[in-house]
């Protein structure tokens, strides 16, 4: 695979690669192109080059232990930030999903998931995350991917300070923030539009990034758990706010 | 390691396997001996047995690509579900956790922690369910399985007839339902004690619990997701409840 492609696994994750024209080249094994007639058709009226492999190459393309036969070869799909106000349109209570730093793929990929279920307008991975093209995200994010914009390289001021003037505020997911996202403060918050920032799984969010937000909230830890998995975290987060606009 | 034991890494997971007395051996290498010192103290006081392994020793053991050099052998923690009503606690505002024949260790062990964090009394596994001490699931809660009961080999029919009379509500997490998280009838039902039901992540909820169940509900999808993760969709539905406690 040359560095301006990345391999798309599973029929979930190849189907949306195919619909959004991102397909190069789509491998199938026999009983992959029966299943996903379709999605073959279409992959090869779109222009895509179309092949047949048996289950012993599928098994040496995949990355995973049971491969279901259809790899696909697609463009890149994440693009660099391009740090203008203009990069992701503003409308009515949005979010816009911030990852600082976040390392492990499975992660990114499901928080990218749930960001395209909750609604946000884009994800925004800063320097030093996980690159999205990685398998395990691409796989994780079972084709969400593809349905919002997704950009590389961001720096969250220049996010903020795009955005703030609008009506935006920010706000970063702290476990040690003694404000917590139950807050009667919060939650108005979580009224308006929001950028979102998750941090890195050990070091959470970075000093810098609490210097430049609006908010740090803590998710409420009932029972005797030190923290939450971050792509659960980010799921609550995201759906608070979902919840907040239907009372 | 034999049938009546479970293989438990990282600092985390060990420093609660510790703190429950659940450990009956204990192997460091010289830098865990040293980075974790109260813990492995604390574990011999308890009479667990305390080994020194050197780093090639703790690579085989371990199952992780990156060891971190610290290696519990512990009594097994989750027991067979009693079928009795008093098995678990039942507190005003309550949560149950049913996993119903979840699959994927990765996910039965963050809904575990998230369970904890949400402040969830006991997570049950039905029968077809994954075992809870599988490794990935062990490393994925976090800690969180010695923190509250785990039961595995649960009937749902048992666990609602047991509560359904003392006021709780059984709701299972359904993609498919016309009914939403977001609805007022839904949130109402959130004040009171739920038993939570999260089914497999490829089948979803079995129609028989659907048909066990007093609610069936859906996380609403505002964008081009078909689906959420499992343990995305479990966290939300946990802390749905949370964040209705606090108006």
């Amino acid at each position: 695979v040359d560095r301006g492609a990345f391999v798309v696994e599973g029929p979930q994750s190849v189907a949306a690669a195919v619909e959004f024209g991102r397909v190069r080249e789509l491998y199938a094994t026999p009983s992959a192109f029966l299943a996903h007639r379709e999605v073959v058709d279409r992959a090869a009226d779109l222009g895509a080059r179309v092949a047949e492999i048996n289950d012993v190459v599928a098994q040496a393309m995949s990355e995973t232990e049971h491969p279901q036969g259809l790899i696909a070869v697609c463009d890149l799909q994440a693009t660099a930030w391009p740090g203008a106000r203009g990069a992701v349109a503003a409308e009515e209570r949005a979010q816009i999903v911030v990852l600082d730093r976040v390392s492990d793929p499975g992660n990114a990929g499901t928080i990218i998931r749930s960001a395209d279920a909750a609604g946000a307008q884009a994800v925004l991975l800063t320097a030093g995350s996980v690159d999205p093209h990685n398998g395990k995200c691409v796989r994780a994010s079972a084709g969400s991917l593809f349905h919002l914009p997704v950009f590389t390289g961001a720096d969250l001021g220049s996010v903020v300070g795009s955005y703030r003037s609008e009506g935006w505020r920010c706000v970063a997911a702290d476990g040690y923030s003694e404000s917590l996202l139950t807050d009667p403060a919060v939650r108005r918050m979580l009224a308006g539009p929001v950028i979102w920032v998750f941090g890195n799984e050990a070091h959470g969010v970075s000093p810098e990034v609490l210097a430049a937000v609006d908010a740090a909230v803590a998710i409420p830890i009932l029972g005797r758990a030190e923290s939450l998995n971050l792509a659960a975290a980010a799921a609550i987060c995201l759906y608070a706010q979902v919840l907040a606009d239907t009372p």
